[in-house]
């Protein structure tokens, strides 16, 4: 029984050799090699769905990453009766975390004009709020919203979370549904979009929800670009509705020339870069799963497909 | 029995204000109006202790702010017998916390390095280290080096503590006293500095120090300029010993023109703004000491002006 990895050479090498060294009796095959189609039960993959089709005994599929809708529409290429696997990891909890502390904190403590005062020789204070002074709304509150929104209530912000169905978590105010959206919106100082993107919150981020924002209200968005309809963020930064943005992910990836973020005084942007799912942390997560699948126990970070997460 | 609040005048008017709330039936004075100096029982005050010797019944003196460093060499002006108190805040802590981690993330996510990509419209990644990578050490374990080496660690860093008298901390590598001063160094990637500043402590940070530190560790003050020896800093960062610093003190503030930190391009400084203590959030500690000294309770948050902590 085997486990094959489909990803780019060099990131398939690094999760091959992890795999190896924790699974030192399996065999663990690096695609296009595959002397046995018939023997991989489980495979590792990103977005490369295609070579799934020749493998007739294959019984778990392990999406690497923490969000699977880069796979929406491609459902008839998921083998039927197949459970797919996503990665839930401490490493990428906390690069999320510190990514998105870094984004919040440089616009509330003015970093960039504490910046532009130190190369002016300006020893100016400048006025800005303190953590319990804040409302930050985390959109979406899944595993990584959820352990975000906890540090950043832990550090002294206060904290709302909003997501489809009601959760709860102490010493954070909660919402649900569209019906609850305009209440957690009107009250954040700063809004982190954590979202899935699924067919519901595609486009979430427009004019109309940007309207029900406080205003001079920031926003963060470390979900993904297709949450964000782009004309109507600079339309709003530009109008004063909202006061800036921070945003690790955009429709168009890498952006193209002449796209209006890249020079937008009030718009910071990096390259999809908060968070990676590194083999040397994540491997042995991919291992304990294959474990589980030999000996018939439940499998941890199953993700449903038609729920999309 | 009343209370005099030393300072200046905005702040002065703002601690009195908060104060009064916070005990309606107790008199709240702004120096200089003083009626009677034989009915103060407790002085508020940040520097000023030269009016505290015309108050005879003076049982306690609340100094506004974390440290008490400011007063060394000033014992003489502070009343025999009488209890000196500091401010131990939640809201201090908080901004703490934050700033520290501002400087950090800043550092380790290369958020300069990313600014100017987007400035020049390049959408590279670069690499980076993620948190269970770093190890962050804290120099001065006190209560709020230990509140924000604790949130570093709930971050997903490798924190690791160094004080003058041992200290333990959960999932934390305490070190303690000058004989363990170089072992805590020499592993650090990020040195964040949190000491009191004391005779002992005056200047540690300088040329033999800096020598025992990681190649390429990057060093943060957060405490007192008067802890660097800041020619030794330009010359380890220049040597390429250490790879920057972030400064929110410095030896005289406001820094001086011509000072090699305003344009140094490893430098970065604020202007001693990293936390304030706000009469919003701390007035009300202040008026439960007071309530403590009328019934005769231990008082809460004491220094020992002799040990200078």
């Amino acid at each position: 029984m085997s486990i094959l990895v489909i990803e780019e050479a060099a990131e398939a090498e690094d999760w091959a050799r992890h795999l190896r060294a924790a699974l030192p009796h399996t065999e663990v095959l690096v695609w296009p090699e595959l002397p046995d189609p018939d023997a991989v039960e489980m495979a590792v993959v990103w977005d490369d769905l295609d070579a799934l089709a020749g493998l007739p005994n294959l019984r778990a599929v392990v999406v690497l990453g923490a969000g699977v809708d880069h796979l929406l529409g491609r459902l008839d290429a998921m083998p039927e009766g197949v459970a797919c696997l996503r990665i839930v990891d401490d490493s990428v909890r906390a690069q999320m975390v510190e990514w998105v502390l870094l984004a919040l904190v440089t616009h509330t403590r003015r970093w960039d004009d504490y910046r532009e005062q130190q190369r002016a020789g300006s020893y100016e204070e400048l006025p800005v709020p303190v953590p319990p002074d804040l409302v930050v709304g985390i959109l979406g509150f899944g595993v990584l919203g959820r352990a975000t929104g906890e540090l950043l209530r832990d550090v002294g912000y206060r904290v709302r979370g909003w997501s489809r169905s009601a959760k709860r978590a102490e010493g954070i105010e909660c919402f649900a549904g569209d019906g609850e959206l305009g209440a957690f919106l009107s009250g954040c100082d700063v809004v982190v979009c954590m979202l899935p993107l699924t067919a519901q919150t595609e486009g979430l981020l427009r004019r109309d929800t940007f309207a029900m924002m406080k205003r001079g209200a920031y926003l963060i968005n470390v979900a993904r670009g297709g949450h964000v309809v782009e004309a109507d963020l600079v339309a709003a930064i530009d109008e004063g509705r909202l006061s800036g943005a921070t945003l690790d992910v955009q429709r168009e990836e890498p952006m193209p020339a002449g796209h209006p973020f890249w020079s937008h005084p009030r718009i910071r942007i990096t390259p999809h870069v908060a968070t990676y799912t590194l083999a040397r942390f994540c491997a042995a997560q991919v291992a304990d799963n294959y474990r589980r699948l030999q000996s018939g126990e439940p499998l941890h970070n199953r993700v449903d497909l038609h729920r999309q997460y």
